[in-house]
């Protein structure tokens, strides 16, 4: 089956190594020389066979590919890689192999050595994306642009107040990303939860076990209270719809009809075959795609949450290669925006004459609150709505339609008409909103 | 439309009342008077007229389905509400009613409120379910059962830990739902997020709004960064998928064949009009059914985080009643498995029972790492998994099959074979993991 | 709960009525006294029996919202509507009510006659839809407009030939929708899907409720078997894919930048409550919204499919709502799509005019064609390519680049160059594709 | 990345040789051969190019992974490949290769080329599973057993009724897949669906490629008019619900504590590393783990539905993978049903012996249905209700309490009474529902 045709188009190279076939096949090798070692602590096995276990625990050593033939009799890959690794262990240590576990105890705990190193690439990236959307919104602070509902031409804004809407949305995410990298827990049970075979020691080897691998100790084992997984998927779904609100901006924005940004320009990207003149946001397309696809595979962790009784049949095996994708893809999405972010060209004269194209209109709101404090707003709604009518029904501009109505000048000077005009003195607290932003992100971010 | 003739039967009324058409209509007041008590302490407004404005903020004034038919034009609720609040409110005050704000501050601020509430009430029920489990733990710590994988029995195990399990699960949603509770914000930003219309006021304003309000204050305006409302539904879904872990073990071992507990008894409930010998897991079986539609409605929310510039054309609208929906029906399935738990009858002697159904093969594992620590676990798994076979053939029990084994013999006496078989002997940290849960509970819940 | 403040939004009136609480409860009765009439038909129960029980079936005669809470004994509403509809038949006939059928037979059944019902609104409204693009694909065959990928402008095609793609997607959807309608099916099983109380008459019951409600009849009971449900879910999801992407396209071609189409204007409607220059596009956007809805719920009917042996704890339960809201949601968005298309204002000299905001490189593909022709597709590429580039950045148009270039100028005329970039040259089979979707709407939908 | 490790255990491997990056490439490259073949048919290019690109259309020649890294700059794989296939096609004639196509063209194409070719699978592996309930429904008619809602035992039925109900709903999901394969269907439009480059030939183009490859013919391009990869994945998704069905039954019906059917055993299969006297149901625990996993999936197709303009910026590349692995886990649970059915382990002893658990309570509809025709259904239902609460209260047989009862004995003989408790004489349609599926079977699937 492999994948190496169409993953890398959405999930950069270290993070497919990182989720790949061989990175679980050590994570799990991981566990069990983790497991031996916090047993030989406990004074469960000998120190030596702890030892003897470690040195065989090398994924070189294994096929993973011939693993995971013969995991179908099992029905997962630890069976196998159990009996294989004890075929490696020198002599009598390799009695103690996988001593007391069961299956799920080594494969939930090598996933979550999975996501704690996927999500620092994840982490990584949106690191880039938080840097470029500060930078964004500091570096256009004034730089005007319409603001948009509905798709539709609302009111001025900055597109640095857009960039901090996007830095807040990805700052956020984050901090879920971390708060749950540090719940990352040990799975550690045996067959019922109830580790029988370790006597009165198996919380004492869970906490060492924990301790081994730098990973969270859980109150209970976890073999059907998956809320870990749970959250963490959701977490991952959660930054990838971040990462999408910017990429369909981006897209959006780059529309030949809008022309205020375009993706960063190099030989081969984004460039069609047949078609020379465009510059596909290529970057933002592919966010798109991975963030829709995360949020299709949250939904199967979620819908995995009911688990039967001690250990599941088919809830927990459906979460393995959702969870693995969920990872890689959301890293997919924080890597292309990173790039498109980093070498964004934003074209403010574009998004000036963008903003002048409906001749005033943009500014109706202004007039109307202006009004508004005079004659009550339901009249000065009235009084600009046909003033707008009048402009767009006769191809004036709004502003010969308002200086020339009774009611408004009978109000407002000419002078006081045309400053409300000024998209440039109706931007409220949008530069105030870009300093929250930024403060929050050197808050949260920067420092890290 | 309506839904009184479905909703009943899956949402408490009190959660229902929460959400209802009344309660938004309420909530959305709420906000207009406490957006003029904002201003008017901001003093963009007169005092009186936010005083005039809190005065006719009341839903018994206004026509729910009215307002709902009335909102087809303009694309939502607000804008009717906004006109007929106008008209309600005597005098010139009426000029100053939603001063400066758009339609999804005032739906996005009121949802928020509805959010509160609501989740008060799920975290209420998930305090009784919490609380049931952990009386269920403390007093079933010695009650052995057998522990299940793939649903076939495994090892013994304790109903005390089963249901510490359901607890740690109930614990951790808690938890999320009640630090949501806290980032529940209000929204405030006007048609393009600028607050344009309060000049240099704006972040003031906001600041004021959510003091009213007690709600947080964002950083900046969400109306197109949607991770609270994104959030919000997964923790709703996880919370669900907690609960749904216990409906689905509590219908199975409800079973005919298992019989091990079962919902409790009341008349009329549970009953079949034609078979009066069943007993019915409705409670677990509505639990259940909310869980898997609050997983569904979950998704919607994740997915309509990719929302285009300041105002989203679509995804926004389609979060309304999902949100409310995941609410409700979260409360309804906490709701449920609450009633059962605290009514729960729980059968020792039948667990005991079903624990011997298999003539002690359920100890195999224990026999197999005794004899694994003299011989080996690989040959140990060889010789128990032999002798299992030939008493599951003969219909003899294990104990007779091990006790004439000739590797068996030489290394384990009788008296280690009859021990090594006893259930209760086998039972690891079973206990341990109890205090730990117990203990949990006691820190987050019981204080609370 | 009710849902007349959001709802009447998203659907219109007489599919609110065809799935309302009433609805239901008139269809369980339809159920019931066609289960009587066909038992009677069977000689199963007197003649006069049923006729006295589709006497009482009226729903006039029952409290919908009492029904839903005296439903949370039993687990549905079935079974206080079978004991009210008992006291209301008078005398003997009563104790023929309901005879030998389980809850589940008759809300399935009336499910299919809701679905029936609703169906038929929602193919009502698609074939308004289909109508009007047909009309506009006929009407806009020879109307240039820019064709686009990645929301760039890539080649000339028609606004004829959009309207047909759109139209070919409504007219699969609707083909889809009227199989499955004629596939709904009675169900009746009673408790374990053997008509156990039948005897020998089951089949022949079976085959005269069909009849009488003029529904299919299954070849054996579908308490479990769920395919129809999740069909009928799927089915409606996809129409609603399929009208979302009409609406996606007119909330695109709306843009303020774009502004080709218009949704239709009346007072008060797509307007805003403080900017009246904006022409929302309200239709479309609650058309994306109906449809993102209808997804997730057809995901939790998939989902519902795995039910346990005769009848399901849970999963069943979890269809009601989510078909009802399928089935109400999807005649929302063929609703909304409908009165914009059959409104729409196109506007083709701002189309004209797009087309050429690019100075000819919209037809660098058929340039590159051309050259290909004569000198390789890689090299010709290259060659356009390159004049691009160079136009692009000298600020002039493509025909200056293309004529001063030493190896375009070896192979083609001026003419030849200028006739190229002409886009009314450049169609291909739009035309004839405009024609083979018109001759599909006249075969499956005009004569119906 | 690849997938080694996981996929083999969800999907057998001619499955995964169906859907493999070099599956893709070749279906890509047979595309770009047909296309040739089809316009030098059609004249637009000559015979002998169409012939020498054939030629080189063998993936030997290409290096998936090499494609899959170099198209992150074009955005698909697409691009690449024809760049390194003009490479490979010898002189000439490598200027006519993909010529006037889009990428989508070929790409789109593909998929439906690997889609024939994987449905073909499925469907063997879904008629492995209809025969294998064709026999159990047969060999199976009179085998008593418990019909279990909500988990409880209702009324007897029979093995062969549940067999036959698995058989109805695979059988079904089989219709819909086989219709499906039909109208895979050609994609050509080129870069916005008009065929430019083709002149007027565009048409023809498309008929002459639909017969080369054996596909369908679309009435206009289909590049965002995407029900056709919807509904294969809706049609998957049901057919994978199908299967899970059965799954869950399967996995239920081997409960220790049941113990009715067992999956077949094979050395190495289901084990346990841990417990030897374990049969774990692992056959069908997978195959529920792969009808998650193609529900979400599913969920992402419908989802891409809504696609923008001519060429969509994200949703399409959504649909890749999603739709690949639809196919594969469908195929994946198809084939572990089939393995299981094929070999499962019926005990109708231990079926005999779970339905008389309950001592004739099985049968108290019976009996309240007997008693009903002279009585009344109400006060049938009371005097049953009560004898069961009776007996159940004091440990005696229903029996017992009836012959004893009052009301009973006034209406009943004990010997009626006694017929009444037998569950075989009350098994109604059972054996003819078993004919009907049958029948079915030999209608669609045997004869085809």
């Amino acid at each position: 089956m492999t994948s190496e045709l169409f993953s890398p188009l959405f999930v950069p190279d270290v993070m497919r190594e990182a989720v790949s076939d061989r990175a679980w096949v050590q994570a799990m090798l991981d566990v069990e020389a983790a497991l031996a070692a916090a047993q030989a602590e406990a004074g469960l096995i000998p120190g030596e066979a702890a030892a003897a276990i470690a040195t065989s625990c090398s994924a070189d050593r294994f096929d993973c590919a011939e693993l995971g033939r013969a995991s179908r009799g099992a029905g997962n890959a630890v069976v196998p890689l159990v009996e294989r690794l004890s075929g490696e262990v020198a002599g009598d240590a390799a009695r103690y192999v996988h001593w007391g576990a069961t299956s799920q105890d080594v494969l939930d705990t090598a996933a979550m050595l999975i996501a704690r190193r996927a999500l620092a690439l994840v982490v990584t990236d949106l690191d880039r994306v938080a840097h470029a959307c500060a930078v964004l919104a500091g570096s256009h602070r004034g730089t005007l642009m319409a603001g948009r509902s509905l798709l539709q031409q609302a009111l001025p804004t900055t597109f640095g107040l857009k960039s901090a809407g996007w830095l807040v949305g990805v700052v956020e995410a984050r901090r879920t990303l971390v708060s749950g990298s540090a719940e990352l827990a040990v799975e550690l049970g045996g067959a019922a939860g109830t580790l029988g075979a370790f006597g009165g020691d198996g919380v004492a080897v869970v906490g060492h076990l924990a301790r081994e691998l730098d990973l969270a100790e859980p109150v209970v084992p976890w073999h059907t209270g998956r809320s870990r997984i749970a959250q963490l998927g959701s977490s991952l779904a959660i930054a990838s719809g971040a990462l999408a609100k910017i990429a369909v901006d981006i897209a959006l924005l780059s529309q030949t009809e809008v022309g205020e940004v375009a993706e960063p320009a190099e030989p081969g990207r984004g460039g069609s075959s047949t078609m020379p003149h465009k510059r596909n946001p290529v970057g933002a397309t592919l966010a798109r795609a991975c963030a829709r696809r995360v949020h299709g595979l949250a939904g199967v962790l979620l819908a995995a949450m009911e688990q039967e009784h001690e250990r599941a049949a088919g809830a927990w095996h459906s979460e393995w290669e959702p969870l693995r994708d969920c990872l890689a893809l959301t890293g997919g999405a924080a890597s292309w925006v990173a790039e498109v972010l980093e070498g964004l060209e934003v074209n403010p004269e574009r998004m000036r004459r963008n903003l002048e194209l409906t001749g005033g209109m943009l500014l109706t709101e202004r007039v109307s609150m202006l009004l508004a404090g005079r004659i009550g707003r339901l009249e000065a709604n009235r009084v600009v709505k046909e003033a707008t009518a009048r402009a767009a029904g006769a191809g004036r501009t709004l502003r010969d339609e308002l200086v020339a109505d009774e009611v408004v000048t009978r109000e407002l000077s000419a002078g006081e008409v045309d400053a409300a005009l000024d998209p440039g003195g109706y931007l409220g607290s949008a530069d105030a909103f870009v300093t929250r932003a930024l403060e929050l992100y050197r808050r949260e971010v920067k420092r890290s």
